[in-house]
């Protein structure tokens, strides 16, 4: 049996939709909506036990997935969700030792995937003009012990970026279109850009830009994830979901 | 200029959907539907280059991405697709030097995501009952370059599993519910496990196991993929999207 | 110029979502979250006029479309939604003077749209087996002033149903598979069965019936339906969806 | 038993998705890809009932839907589909009685379900400036024998339109808000403008100038039909749908 211990980053969980990510620390009190527990009743224990509050709640102790990282982000900001993260991961063939730049890093959410996914040979650059951002952000990665993978710039991008010879390029902007020179002076020729947008009207001004600075292979898509309800006898999606995040557009630097 | 290089895995594209990956080998003949292209034209130029078929049909050359290897994967079988297979490695927190277990590998898509992403630290150990299955399996990934990654087993999980402690299991079976003892017993606990199934029957069935046998926290869901027509004066959906793939199952070994 | 008259079923919005539906009646007073209004300050105005309440709130006035009637019934339970009903009228090829029979009637939003479309000729024969629902359906249909249309049966169904040589049947219960003796014996020969049900478990376990009960021609779908923000602009989907109101499915009465 | 007559509008189905929609007539022969049939062998038998082609094929024979009707219509032109116009009937509260006018017609889809539903007593005004159009809606129409419930016009609407007064206008054209003037003279104030436009910016144009044109209460949605294979035991979405037909907006005639 694994057990917990102190210094562990910890999940837990009521139900499948109320999350709690913490650090235990021996001599700490956790507080919630649904009763206390000390984190030394959290330590020492098999990973997947059940620990009731003070008050007879019964939360499941896991390591938290990066899913539930992702979503459990302190956020300043609309966070990328893990929908449309898994399949920017593929877009942009993130792996070991991968270099990746993103713009601007927001709450972190994506920052969090990519620092995840590179493992401690490669290198996340994240530029965001908002100090408040910058600052989250890097707390989020500090969190889950992922901030020493990436090199933070508080910066506008289109004064200019110094990393050159990138694999892959994210923004996360709201004009896109306007740094695609930067991009494509920073971008590895065949190098992959990923936007998401949450309007069409900033798809079509992108992709009218795309091709004048020197990208071709564009693809534009969205990503639907619809949950059930768990219930063996009484299968069936839930009643709502969430409609839109955002349209991804990827393209390719071309020669 | 980053250039083509003898040995390099290459993805021919003529747009979007009509991609060919191969790789390159000086004195070789590329023939395609749209013209015949000789390697060594393809050889030691820019990645991203435009280069012409003797039909005068015009390809980009550039780095398949992981999306692009899963989908043109050689397929015995229905593969599982990019826009599950991201939503699954964040679910089982794949991350370099993880130690991922599944079952069957079919021809190989999420194999090769796995071992994509386990870098050179991590482990898949990959169960498949039909040899023929690991065959392709273990062609597709050496292709890549990443069959040194996976430990294939040409066994049924049914008759034991000797990898013990492992973070995360997939099951693409028809019959998950029963196998949930072994993955039990393989997995570690607080552990998570996956699953794919194409019919609201089986999750149906395999909902009413789970429990029973010590999983909890379970989630279902289905992810859709659409996309768009890239022209920005007639940004529209394309006319026809893959309906269904699979819905996908997860829950987590519980204590 | 038309202009709302006393006794006119009219609709008051304040935005899209937000609609009350009332008869005009002088000398009353409408008191709404925003503010009041009288009655005599509706009448007589042009229909698709501005009215303020007397907080300053501006309401636009204009008739209650099917739709509108729809969503805006009374309800004591789970209603049918416009999406699914506007789909089931075509697929029942209700017309004027069409003969359609449903059970149960529930709050009667189906029933609604039914007594609408069959016109004076028409008839709609509707069974619950619920007084408050029998009550509540034809409050709403008395509303609209198409009680007239509906003949209600406070009854089970499976008790027997003398309506014969109906063209279609709709089926809002939770076990259909058990009336459908009943439904073939009131159906003509050639007509048309619909069912909506909320779980996959009641479409398999109703597929299964139908054919050793002499129904043929089986579909099964389900409708989305996404809103987009009407902001020229910046286009896009509203943030969150109905993920789900129920599977429709339809079948043929065949010899 | 109802039974089959000389003159009747049938349709034959040999699973759900090959349909064929003919007039019996004494004497005449139906020839499909899957064999030839006497229309005497399908005339004075009951409705429902399975007939067999020369080549043994299995066919059933029914009265259409009108959701039939309108997906086996003769087209020369992309048609609007059951799923749109269900939702659009009950928008603009179509009903027995009355009074729409549509432009284009385009191979007459829609036009089929509002002569359908507005009855003997009402009226369907339908504009296109294609002679073709015209001829093939007119044909479709009579066929069906809903022909004198439409009156055809041969022109632009930008020309002007005589109707006044209309209940409700349905625009299916390229540039929806060039006519908006039009629209609006020949709409009753209060009554409902609906359109359907395959692209984002055709939307964002739309919606720019309905303010501006005297019309409010905007809505903007899509809608999508995924259909399930009807099987008990393997319940599960078929493997493509369409994605997308177009955008619908509707909107008020506001004083």
């Amino acid at each position: 049996m694994r057990l917990t211990q102190p210094g562990d980053l910890a999940m837990l969980l009521l139900d499948q939709t109320k999350r709690m990510i913490l650090r235990l620390e021996s001599g700490e009190l956790l507080q919630t909506h649904k009763g206390m527990i000390n984190h030394d009743d959290m330590i020492d224990i098999p990973w997947g036990s059940r620990i009731q509050s003070h008050l007879g709640n019964t939360f499941t102790i896991v390591h938290p997935s990066l899913r539930d990282l992702i979503l459990e982000i302190r956020r300043k900001s609309q966070i990328m969700f893990p929908k449309d993260i898994g399949y920017v991961l593929l877009r942009l063939s993130i792996s070991p030792g991968a270099r990746v730049i993103e713009a601007g890093c927001g709450s972190g959410a994506l920052t969090t995937a990519l620092a995840w996914m590179v493992g401690d040979e490669g290198k996340v650059v994240s530029y965001d003009r908002r100090e408040d951002m910058i600052e989250i952000a890097r707390a989020n990665l500090a969190l889950v012990g992922l901030d020493n993978r990436v090199e933070f710039h508080l910066a506008d991008i289109s004064e200019g970026i110094e990393a050159q010879d990138m694999e892959a390029f994210f923004l996360d902007l709201p004009f896109p279109h306007k740094y695609l020179d930067i991009v494509k002076g920073s971008l590895a020729n065949g190098g992959t850009l990923g936007c998401i947008l949450p309007t069409t009207n900033q798809v079509s001004e992108l992709l009218l830009a795309l091709e004048p600075h020197g990208f071709g292979l564009i693809e534009v898509c969205e990503i639907l994830l619809r949950f059930y309800k768990p219930v063996s006898a009484r299968l069936r999606p839930t009643d709502r979901m969430i409609s839109h995040t955002g349209y991804l557009v990827f393209a390719r630097s071309v020669v």
